[in-house]
């Protein structure tokens, strides 16, 4: 296993090196260097026995069919695209990790046919719009998307045809009935498994979002001649609310909100001039958890908290939700099954929930779901630090194997 | 008096609607406008019996001098410029008080040359250097200035060319030994006189002046992965200062600081996107007082502040100063000289600081120099709802008449 391992890291960063842009890596929905990956993708499929294909929103197949093998398939796989200077194992590790498997039972001689599915898109770059791909293989692609146009004004239905696919086949890229379940292997991109000192996790769920955005109204004024009891600071509102949303974030974690994040990403000032009081802060809150229950509840307490911190400072105070999405579950069977395989392989049990969507929430609509996480060294990523451990990718192939022999039996 | 006081906030608003723009105050130095504004003061002067120049800086000069008078004269005045999209009485009121106080002193026939001089530049809109009127006057002007380079791409030089004067006369502005004093009439530009319910203070000085730019190094990080314990979010460490900025200088001035004022206007992030954890955070600190001693070891005591939050966090920090202003205090003699003109004219006596530059702050390098500051209503300037009470401009007047008498005793 440990060549094999040796492989996919080799292969991984291999692709890294198709990009839109010398020495970084940059690969953005239907560039290109997504042609290069495919050729390179498509001669490894070929060697493996596959069939591939490529479908109206540019997602790569590659399908492994034993002989005699019933009608429902396993699908694996994750995106090739990538955020600008991005680094090597964002969602392409998963689509060769997936080929791997594939190597797994084959060798088994393992009677499941299995798909992997390279999506063409995850990360929203090009056209504003994540999930592109995966999207469009959990038929839930909206076309009125085809009229987006990119930062070099190319409208998408363009880009598709570009690419050398017409864009009217997009709708036959959803799957049917005929899908056993999805399995989606990623690098965690952030810091819990090196926290804990583990290879894998079994992903939960990928925990829901709420979105707001707030606004503190003080009165711009003069930082001379404005004494500090006769001001009204919209900047020390919001710095009293931020260090309040920290602070009673992390005791609720403590007690009993396990998982619960809260982040204060982005702050505009007006008018923000060193010698101004802030007249006027806009803050966004981006909170998370499993529970749609518990993230609506510290949604309300934090924007509560912000309102009375206003209101004693005689400050104005408004607030909008601009997001309110649900945690989506990982499938109960296929993530058991990912548990014991674990467990088989000799690793320790590790559950988590994703705090990062992945197109395993979009293909969850359609088909059953499950995800495995690799610990990422020092939970880097979206950068070109980004970096997996040998043993970690090895871990992925122990547990493959174990969760293929398992699943093979319903197959049977 | 009345009558005097409301022919002075008329005159102000008059002087308002000549402006660069329609509909709104905006009157940069030496542009089309200063010539109406000159044109209106120069016919107002002549009635007084007085003589008028314009300078190699563009400040406007009158000058009254009584027969048999002696060689010292007394200057008053203010600036003419204004800020973008300005109120009426922010410098203008004090050219125009200016040329009351001498009408007064005519109508008493005092011993006493009084030269009003409207300076031409002192908010630093159009070259980005203030004072540029004072500084010509007092003989510290730079001359490098007048290579500085405008909006529009109009060299210093040939703006003043353009206004019609010959450049190379700026260093003729300066005044000699020949004065006896400069007074300055200004708003407050803040909220303390309203507060107090006074309408006149004499000004004690110009505060001294700190800034400073910190930063806070922390860990960009995706805000739905990584958990709470595991960040280092700068901006939460910069929220911590900024309410600790906030609570330390107010019970400062509670116990024994009084007017020590420090505030962050400024703040910019990295990433700043409402997903991403802070990563880094620019922020800055103005910290103001009329002691150096009390301003310098407050800025010291905001940065222990600073470093010790970002140490604890474990999270960088530096920072550096930009800025470090002595304090410009007033000249006794003449400030007791209004104090004393306050209380004969039956006003309560106050003193306060300015936290704003003056060009009385330029002027004091170079001859005696006070101020007298002005009710602004609502602590409001640099906006259109800038104003002042009628009642307070004819407490400036009857303090003008008290002050010459007395003033003119020195002349005889």
């Amino acid at each position: 296993m440990k060549d094999r391992a040796l492989r996919a890291i080799a292969e991984c960063r291999l692709i890294a090196t198709m990009s839109e842009e010398p020495h970084r890596t940059t690969r953005r929905f239907l560039t290109p260097p997504m042609h290069d990956v495919h050729r390179h993708l498509q001669a490894r499929m070929h060697e493996l026995g596959m069939t591939t294909s490529v479908d109206g929103a540019g997602n790569m197949h590659g399908m492994l069919q034993p002989a005699g093998t019933p009608g429902k398939r396993l699908i694996l796989g994750s995106h090739l695209d990538t955020v600008p200077d991005a680094g090597a194992f964002d969602g392409v590790l998963g689509v060769i990790l997936g080929i791997e498997w594939v190597a797994l039972a084959r060798d088994l001689e393992l009677p499941i046919p299995i798909e992997v599915v390279a999506f063409s898109e995850e990360e929203g770059v090009r056209f504003g719009a994540p999930f592109l791909g995966s999207r469009a293989t959990a038929g839930v692609f909206d076309s009125g998307l085809l009229a987006a146009v990119d930062a070099q004004g190319v409208r998408m239905a363009d880009a598709i045809r570009a690419f050398g696919i017409d864009p009217a086949t997009i709708d036959d890229a959803g799957v049917g009935k005929d899908v056993f379940g999805f399995i989606e292997i990623h690098i965690e991109q952030g810091p819990v498994l090196e926290g804990v000192n583990l290879p894998l996790a079994v992903v939960e769920g990928i925990v829901g979002q709420s979105r707001l955005e707030l606004q503190f109204t003080g009165e711009a004024n003069h930082a001379g001649s404005t004494p500090m009891h006769l001001r009204r600071d919209a900047l020390a509102a919001a710095a009293e609310w931020i260090t309040a949303v920290e602070s009673s974030v992390r005791n609720a974690v403590l007690r009993q909100e396990a998982g619960l994040v809260a982040t204060v990403g982005h702050i505009e000032l007006e008018p923000n001039a060193e010698n101004v009081i802030p007249g006027l802060v806009r803050a966004t809150l981006d909170v998370r958890h499993m529970d749609s229950q518990v993230r609506s509840q510290w949604s309300a307490e934090l924007v509560r908290i912000a309102s009375s911190i206003a209101a004693r400072r005689e400050i104005g105070f408004t607030f909008t939700q601009r997001l309110d999405q649900r945690e989506v579950k990982m499938d109960a069977y296929l993530s058991s099954c990912l548990l014991d395989a674990l467990g088989a392989a000799g690793y320790p049990l590790m559950t988590m929930p994703s705090g990062a969507g992945h197109d395993a929430m979009i293909m969850a609509a359609k088909v059953p779901s499950a995800m495995l996480f690799l610990r990422s060294l020092r939970g880097i990523s979206h950068n070109p630090a980004e970096s997996v451990l040998a043993d970690d990718v090895e871990a992925a192939l122990n547990v493959g194997r174990e969760f293929l022999l398992r699943i093979a039996e319903d197959f049977g």
